[in-house]
């Protein structure tokens, strides 16, 4: 019968030693991050509904959850010729429309350069499948109204601090500026009503190769010229050196022509990172959201398929709702993928103990004992005494508790003979 | 225009003075239930819209969001009888509902007395008023599984531990039963099917007072037996003299005939508590909630007209989703009512250091310092030096920064000249 009761499809329950271990990990990434000079806000899981689909969020809008509206009447569900109009609020897909509308708010009472720290969960209506979730938490530190690259370097350098926090270390992070995209896709040949789309299939180029990226935009029926030009830059010897990074990889990865604001950029970047990681210049990194206008960035693993972080420069979208351009950069740890790759104990001076008790032993000596305990410093786990000790004893163990001893009606702080677990 | 921009009606937006001063209440709440043997759960914050509206919420399922189901054609809305038929999930409007659910998805790996503790927030469509949000937290601590008076005394004994980390003591702790609320309807000649609805009165003593209560009763057009005795049974001199808690004080302060089971189960909770806190038994103690089946509690403080924490055990509402009675108690701190109570300072170890900084000063300069202060353990933040220094001060101070120092572009760790804030 309990099999036939589950969360909602594609949602997690989670159970206390994988919850102590995310609480854990997000303890580490709130200290890290405050310790870089940032600061946590936290705006509602609800926004209003035309704010979610105003075109910032790209594909993710589709995705989003509708509220339905309070009071509706069968009149009301009769006159609508679509079911967002019965939605007057969404649940949030992501951390980024959330703040830009946070900022809009709150402007006058924050920092003229403001860190931010966001720690949340979000929901997309994704289609279930291994590693995605329809609910799962979004890490997201930001500064807004910095113009120059010292905003990407500090977001950078707290981002790498976090994974080194995590025991995460040894990664790479891929950095490239949008506007370079841009101008090499113009130098192409390829018309600037087509880059959003030809950048699509780019950005696929982990995945499909050169080849098939060219053989995707061929399908495409895109005019030759700029695909050969493509495919000609593609087939360039040295287009993989890209490392060290520095002004001459720079220029060496690009074709002539590219935008020399981004190139000044990412060479005091460059210079301002000093040997802070690994860094390496792709050309060729795209990065899915729209909204991107400058630098763009993710962080990967050599040992892990997948990017662990990612963000970058997105100057229109905070003043969006301002009616103006405000400067950002963000930079999101994709928390569901590293929070299984982290091994964190539980602090080392926590000593936990059960204390066993039959049936007889009045509540009221149980409560003295664990009261002198706590007071003591331990914590303490009162348990009846089962028939079989052993399923106990590893459900104590993977609770963290190290010592137990059996309690009986005249028992005494002093008289608990305490056996360590496991 | 910012003023047009504002978080959904009934939600707040957090600054980060306020959102680290919730964080760190929450930290010492999570602490200290752990101490005390409790394990934190999670659950999605969206549930089944069924079981949301299974009767287990009382007037809080009125309230709940529905959210909208996916892929509604315009036919589907034409075809809807009623708003709810669109909704196939809805979001939390208490974390009760979700225990059960959690409890009957994940039984099988709980220990067989399980302490839960669960943090999160909570939506309910109610009427915005001041001091009512339509999203909220709830901080709630349970026991499942054990069907005597030592899990109201865990749970009790938590509580006060908590509130006194948090500074707030002396607080009064107010037993009843519901069992003992039925016995005495029944004693005084209520019909069992008009009890709910003569508590919902009852519930209303401290606001109405004696003859309040007995007014609304009668307006209602009860039979006259049943008031008259509820009336001479509050007029008897010792009706107020609740305390001290024990077997005299509770059977004096009922009428004969009141439920025995349930006085022997206070007066056990009595003996075990000891003089744990201020103990006071009010037998007109009712509490909203109509899933209670014994013991009801609730935390007050002399100098504050509202209760800050409330509970009862609620053995029928846990075994719903498994087809069975599972023995349960919960404990709920309020915590959007203490946040604002509780002063706790920042941790006294946390240096925090300003840089301030021209812009001539280049960021490789700015990180190496940030990056070589935060090695030594401090908090740093960047901050361009502004005309008018004193408001950046003032905020910087806010956020718990101490010191400030000017860098130029020949500064070095060795050479900043800090100088303390405010």
């Amino acid at each position: 019968m309990a099999s036939q009761v589950n969360p909602p499809r594609g949602m997690r329950d989670f159970l206390p030693a994988e919850k102590a271990q995310r609480e854990r990990v997000l303890s580490v990434i709130r200290s890290v991050y405050s310790t870089h000079g940032f600061d946590e806000i936290e705006t509602p899981v609800m926004e209003e509904s035309a704010r979610l689909h105003s075109g910032l969020g790209g594909d993710n809008e589709k995705l989003s959850y509708g509220i339905l509206k309070r009071g509706l009447t069968t009149d009301d569900l009769h006159a609508a010729k679509d079911a967002l109009e019965l939605a007057d609020l969404g649940l949030r897909f992501d951390l980024t429309v959330p703040l830009a509308r946070f900022y809009a708010t709150n402007q006058a009472a924050l920092p003229s350069v403001f860190r931010a720290i966001q720690i949340g969960s979000v929901w997309r209506a994704e289609r279930p499948q291994k590693g995605r979730y329809r609910q799962f938490i979004q890490c997201d530190i930001d500064i807004i109204g910095e113009k120059g690259v010292l905003a990407e370097v500090e977001l950078i350098t707290a981002t790498v601090a976090t994974l080194s926090s995590l025991g995460i270390d040894g990664c790479t992070i891929r950095i490239n500026d949008r506007r370079l995209l841009t101008s090499m896709l113009t130098v192409f040949g390829f018309p600037p009503s087509e880059h959003a789309s030809v950048l699509i299939t780019i950005d696929k180029l982990d995945k499909l190769g050169h080849d098939g990226v060219i053989t995707e935009l061929r399908d495409r029926a895109y005019p030759a010229g700029p695909i050969d030009a493509l495919e000609a830059f593609f087939r360039r010897p040295q287009t993989m050196e890209f490392n060290p990074f520095g002004e001459r990889a720079i220029r060496k990865a690009l074709p002539e022509g590219a935008d020399e604001t981004a190139i000044a950029a990412l060479v005091a970047l460059a210079e301002a990172l000093g040997d802070v990681s690994s860094l390496v210049f792709d050309p060729f990194l795209v990065r899915g959201m729209g909204y991107y206008t400058g630098t763009i960035f993710e962080v990967t693993h050599p040992s892990l398929g997948y990017s662990l972080a990612g963000g970058g420069r997105y100057d229109g979208m905070i003043g969006r709702f301002l009616g103006g351009d405000v400067p950002a950069v963000g930079f999101s740890v994709g928390f569901e993928r590293i929070v299984d790759l982290v091994s964190l104990e539980g602090s080392a001076t926590d000593d936990a103990v059960a204390l066993l008790h039959d049936d007889d032993v009045p509540a009221s000596v149980l409560v003295a004992l664990k009261t002198g305990l706590i007071a003591q410093g331990s914590r303490v786990r009162l348990e009846r005494k089962p028939r079989n000790l052993k399923p106990l004893f590893a459900q104590l163990a993977a609770s963290g508790f190290q010592r137990v001893a059996t309690v009986t009606a005249d028992s005494t702080l002093e008289s608990l003979e305490f056996r360590d677990l496991g």
